[in-house]
């Protein structure tokens, strides 16, 4: 974790859509590289906002009164406890930052989606 | 704050170098963006990492004992209380991430180079 992450580099091996991988810690959070297409699940986090900077596609972040649509190049900061559904309608690389531990779908949604942290390191 | 940030429109609002601009908050961390060109200053942060995402450009993180070449679409995060002097030898685009209320020129460095915390919203 003392290097530099060359983000091509991570996302190349990122496997599947919607498991993010580790790339970094800073402080007590988890900086995530993630893969995304197609819908993933409504769900919140009561104790921590949710970080997604778009880096190539264009991400819906919908909330329940409205959507946001993320560009590459463009970031959103979903706030604690609001609930959100991501869909992405063509591939889309995201960088992610919540705090170690946080699940991906959330304080009460268990899914298939539900992801266990990996670590780029690991692979 | 509840909106996207675009970091091209943000970028554009920049004015000088190493004067970085509050786009977003993560919990009780700042989300930056900052222009630098030149050598900053040397510092250290005891009680925080300290997050870089080279966005264009290519930025050396001078540590005491080696330079990390931190190029466009990589990331950098050095540790607490790890001494470091970014210096960038051409203009270069970052996204920072700190804890509010962190200084920038570090725990014990006032330098003319110390910014104060400013806000996108707030221009």
């Amino acid at each position: 974790m003392n290097e530099k992450v060359n983000l091509a580099d991570a996302f190349a091996k990122v496997d599947a859509p919607f498991r993010p991988l580790i790339v970094a810690r800073l402080n007590d959070h988890k900086v995530m590289v993630a893969k995304v297409r197609g819908e993933f699940v409504w769900h919140k986090h009561d104790d921590t906002d949710d970080f997604f900077l778009v880096l190539s596609g264009r991400l819906t972040i919908q909330l329940r009164d409205r959507d946001v649509i993320v560009e590459a190049g463009e970031l959103f900061v979903v706030p604690r406890g609001v609930e959100h559904c991501p869909r992405a309608d063509e591939d889309v690389e995201l960088l992610l930052i919540e705090p170690l531990g946080t699940v991906n779908t959330g304080d009460a949604v268990e899914s298939e989606l539900t992801a266990a942290e990996r670590d780029l390191d690991d692979l």
